[in-house]
Formats: C-alpha cells, structure tokens, sequence
C-alpha cells in the first residue's frame, strides 16, 4: 500500500510506537492514580512522564497542563462548551472543521453566538484585519484551526493570539494538523488552549487526543465528572488539573504509545520535521501541476504559508471516483467533503469535494510518483 | 506480584487481548469510515465486528446499538445529561459510584433533582419498595450500579427496569462491575441503557467504555458534537446511532484489544465466569472471616446476591497502612474510598475506607491463600 492519508491519521507508525503498544498492557497493567501497588505506581509515573514530554513539546508551564482524552473533538468540546455560556460571541476561522462547527451550533439553542472571519491565504494582515473587524465586545473566545485539514492553508494564531489578548478574550486553537509537524509554543505565542490529535503529527495510536492548557489556574466548566481517584469523599468534580478534566479510568495503553510518538516527535524536532515534509508536499504538487486534467486549489505549498497536505481534483471526475480508482492501484488517499463544509465552500468544492494526499516521515519521493503517475493515467 | 485489583481494572488480559493490541496499529492503522481504500475498509468491518459481538453478548438489537466512548463514566454522563432537563427527576441507589453522582450533583444547578433509594441486602422486595417510594411524577430516569464496587452487593437491576416502565421512567444501569461477569441480556430485561467499561470484565484495555442502547431509535442529547465521516455537509450532529454519540477519530487500537476480550468472555460464558469467580471469592471471605482481627462488611458472597468483590479491614489499621504493607510483600489490592462516598457512608466506612480484594478469572486459590496468610500476619 502507498498511504497518503497520513492527515486522517498517520501510518505506519515508528517501530517504538508499535512496541510501546505491545508492551502496553502488559507492563502499564494497572489503573493509574487508584492504587498503591508497584505497578499502579508505575503506570502513574509513565503517564506523568508522558505529560511532562507533552509539555515540554509545547513549551507549556508543566505536567499538571497536559490533559487527556478521547481525541482531538474531545478537546475543542472541552474548551468551547467550558468557556462559554448564554450571550457570548465566539469569532472563528473560514476553514474550520466540523469539530469546532458543530459544538458552535449546539450552543446557538444557548445563547452562543459565533461570526466567521475570512483567512486571506499569503496575506497576514488582511486576516488579522478580518478577525479583528469579527470581534466584538462580547467575543470571549476565538477558535481557530492552524492549518485547513483539507487545503494545508495556514493561519497565523500567533498573531491572532496576540490580538486576543488585545480584546481581553481568549484563544483556542485547533492543532489536529498541525501538532508535531510545525513547532509550536504556547508559553511564547501565547495560545490559551491548544487542542491536539494524539494519532496524527504526534504518531500517536488512535483514541488519544490533548488539551495543554497555558495557564494551569486557568478553570474551564466540566463535560464529564466522575472518579478521579482524588478527593473521593467529595461529589464536586476536583479544582486542579488533570484530574479535573479526566473522570474515570484513562486511556494507558494509548497514552504509553503516545509517549512514544512524542519522543520520536522531540528526538526529530517538528522544525526538521515541517522541513522535510513541505520538501514532500512542494513536490508533489509540481508532479501534479504538470497533468492537464489535474485541478489545484493552491499554490504550491510553501513555507510558512502552508502544511504539508495538497487537495485536487481530476477533471470532471468526482473525488470519490478518484479515490476508488486510487485504491484500486493500491494508493489511500482521503476523497469527499473531510468533515469540513466551511472551507470546501471557501474554495468552491462543496459539491464534489477534493482528493487530499497527505505525507508523513515516512513518505517516500517514489510513492508520490506514483501517484501522480496514476493520476496522469486517468 | 499477587494482582487482585481486577476491580479496577483486570490483569493479566487473555493472551489473545495482548497480541490484539500489539497488531492493531499495524494491521488496522487507517482512520475507519474516513477512507475507501482497503486498509480503511478492513478497520471499519473489524470494528462493526467487535460492535456486532457486544451487541450479542449483551442481547441488543443490532451494532448499531453499541456506542464506544472513553470509559464508563463517560457513557453515564452521556445518558444522564443527554436525557436530563431542568425540572426532571432521578432515582439512583445509596451504592452508587462518584461517575453518577457527580454528575448528578453538576445538573443541580440546572435544575435536576435526585433522590436515593436504599438497597437492603438479600431483600429485593424490600428494595423494590425503597425505589418505587422514592420515583415520583417528575422522575423520568432511574441511574443505578449492577453491583457496588466496594461490596459486591447485587441490585436487582431486571425487576427495577419493570418497574421504571410501570411508571414510564427509564432505567441506566452501571455495569461497570458486573459486564462481563455477569449475565446480561438489555431486551429481555428492559434496561434502556447498559453502560460499560471496556478494561474490566471484559477483559479489553483502559480506554474504551460502552453505552448498549435497547432502542436505537431512542435518540440522546449528545455531549460532544464533531466530525463523523457521515452527512459532513450538515453543522448538526447526525441523527442515528452510533455514529451520533461517536464525534472524532474513535479508539481503534483500543476496540481492536476490547474486541479480543468479548470474544473471550463469550467464549467462556459469563454464567460460567460468574460461577467461577463467586467460588474464589466465597474462599477468600471464609479463609479471611477465620482471622481474628479481621472485620468483613457482608455475609459471605453468595449467587445471585453478590458480585466477587470482598471487602475488609485488619484490626485499626488505616485500609491505606494495610495496602501499603500487602504491596510490600507483593500484593496488589485496592485502599480507601473507591470512589464511592455513599457507598461507604452505608457501611460505616467513610472514615478509613476498605481493603478491597477482587478477583478474576486468572485467579488461583493459592493467592487468595497468600493475601489471607498475609493478613493474619499483621
């Protein structure tokens, strides 16, 4: 198999990620934080350890602001509907997923309110300008993708965070893209809360998904109480992160091969890592820019406009169309609408939707000739 | 080390839950219902599978039925504030974990109102009773625990279902203790919502819970609201289960592991299991009932009474001393609350909590000898 859907969750993973899960349920058998027996103590210290890596990825205060859950939904929902109540105003991005799209219209029936603002591809202070003329003074929270996971567009949350703070609300940014492929620090951009998939840039398994928060006293509204193996005698849901944010037992085996995704992740670093995989991206979308047939919707991606993901179309053919052919040779590649309805429309393929390719470490300069030789063969 | 914290989650897993693991994040690494190629396929129908196990384990209708999530707690909370709304009223029982009751304490201030019902021991018309004089005209859901975590005592779940429709009320049943080990079919029984941990009786890894629904058609206010691969276009959450309650990328790794357990707890029988283990646990409680110092909670755990979990304390010794001194000799057993403040209350034992000995299938007799031995040592 040539797998370019490394966007909807990376593959294969490293060797020590596959090993980590093996040993998993073995070694880090025991339900972390609820015993005092060694290997609840030493369960507890991996997943420690593995926040502290988080952390330290991400340039957060601590271990105490790397909380888990279920995926990268899982997070947004967390921030979204824990940050806001009945008459705020929320400001998001034109290329937002439906994982911030869909918590934003079940709040509409609160009170919510939310206004788009346009991202302007390669041009920075247009979008600036458009976030900030979509703000308002009941806007508490701006939430934002940092990449488009269908077009690899980029948008610059540093400076968005930073007009955030500006206007006295707060910034929430949606990683699932973008996370160990583009470095990033929440300490220095000052990025309220960051919402990470564990299973994509992070090589990760699927079924873990992060929320670092930058200011651990920073106290969001809960979506789930339950057991959290602290102040049992208590019926109100604990005050201090994690544990505040993560009732009943978590996910150990994913959490131990996330740990070893984000040392592979470190031990590379992410600026390597962006480097190496825009190289991909870059030639891909020449190899396909030079078929007749073959729509682009971009230019080619460079940086920092852009991520490595490169969205087309061939010819007349509809995505889904394409895909089968694809998998057909043997090439996985993502086809349709990608859970994104607001950014298809941006870029005017709500209809037929896109085919994405997507590269990884992994990917080889071969597997992309492939594909664009099956493409030029359509 | 001599594991009997199974309770809290079970271990060893079945050899064939081990090698699951290990392969799924090579055999079934793609994103499933993301993609049309055959890796993303063959990850999709392995999960169907493992739905359409559950499914018949637990007697629903049909996969679509089985909706996994992060963990128990999470499927309570998504049946209590997905059928809960200001001015309604809930029964639960004076055994239930802190995974219900802080949740119930979270929507008081939404306006839901609960009221406990006390289970008396070996009486299930006694019990029948409490319940019944505790629903009123408002309640319209009935939470309760299978089993307490800390004392094994049964509820008679199946009678509490007739009689939650008697009053037009539905019934959610935490099995988090008792799936698995218990026999359970939610048709026959008219539970509405049978909710799960995926690490414990059924034998799966920390990390994937389960909501078995009696009705799919029986639609919940969702919690998390995101991408599902399905009706992208539409900002709202699609209608049917279990993609409804399923938002973002779900625990693959995780189901692939739980879908190896069912296999093997199906394979055995959970009547079969129940036998077995109440005869380990009705061991240990007469081996630790002949220890002076020894003080046990309930009468010897007999079927259908009792799930085989035994709970104690040695002498004045603080549960927490004892554990640590049975860790010392390599024994692993749970301390303190459990999680469960009115489950303790009951019993006396808010103040200094229990040592908890809980049992598995793996469990042999010898080490029950090793913890009662140990015990008296003290």
């Amino acid at each position: 198999m040539i797998y370019l859907d490394n966007s909807a969750t990376t593959y294969p993973k490293p060797q020590s990620v596959v090993q980590a899960m093996g040993q998993a349920v073995v070694r880090y058998g025991a339900n972390p934080g609820r015993g005092g027996f060694a290997m609840s103590v030493l369960t507890g210290q991996a997943v420690y350890q593995c926040r502290r890596d988080v952390a330290a990825l991400f340039g957060a205060p601590g271990p105490e602001c790397v909380v888990f859950g279920a995926n990268c939904t899982g997070a947004l929902n967390l921030v979204i509907k824990g940050t806001l109540s009945a008459g705020d105003h929320v400001v998001v991005s034109d290329l937002e997923h439906n994982a911030v799209m869909r918590p934003l219209e079940a709040l509409k029936s609160k009170g919510v309110a939310y206004s788009v603002a346009k991202v302007v591809p390669g041009d920075n202070d247009a979008t600036l300008d458009a976030f900030r003329q979509a703000m308002n003074p009941k806007t508490k929270l701006l939430v934002c993708t940092q990449a488009s996971n269908v077009f690899g567009v980029r948008v610059p949350v540093e400076r968005l965070a930073a007009l955030c703070h500006q206007y006295d609300a707060k910034i929430c940014v949606d990683a699932a893209q973008s996370a160990g492929v583009v470095p990033i620090n929440i300490t220095e951009s000052g990025i309220d809360y960051l919402c990470c998939a564990g299973h994509k840039g992070l090589y990760g398994p699927m079924g873990v998904g992060i929320l670092v928060l930058r200011n651990p006293g920073d106290k969001l509204g809960t979506l789930i109480e339950g057991g959290t193996g602290t102040q049992s005698k208590s019926l109100l849901q604990p005050d201090d992160p994690p544990e505040r944010y993560e009732a009943g037992t978590i996910n150990v085996p994913g959490i131990i091969g996330l740990w070893a995704g984000v040392r592979f992740v470190s031990g590379k670093g992410p600026e390597n890592i962006y480097r190496e995989e825009m190289g991909k991206a870059a030639y891909l979308h020449r190899a396909l820019s030079g078929i007749k047939k073959v729509r682009l919707y971009t230019s080619e991606p460079k940086a920092p406009w852009y991520v490595p993901v490169v969205s087309f179309n061939v010819g007349d053919i509809p995505s889904e169309e394409v895909g089968a052919r694809l998998a057909g040779r043997g090439i996985a590649v993502r086809c349709g609408l990608h859970c994104a309805p607001c950014a298809h429309q941006k870029f005017g393929t709500e209809e037929n939707g896109t085919v994405r390719a997507s590269v990884s470490v992994f990917t080889r300069r071969q597997e992309l000739d492939a594909l664009a030789m099956a493409v030029s063969k359509m």
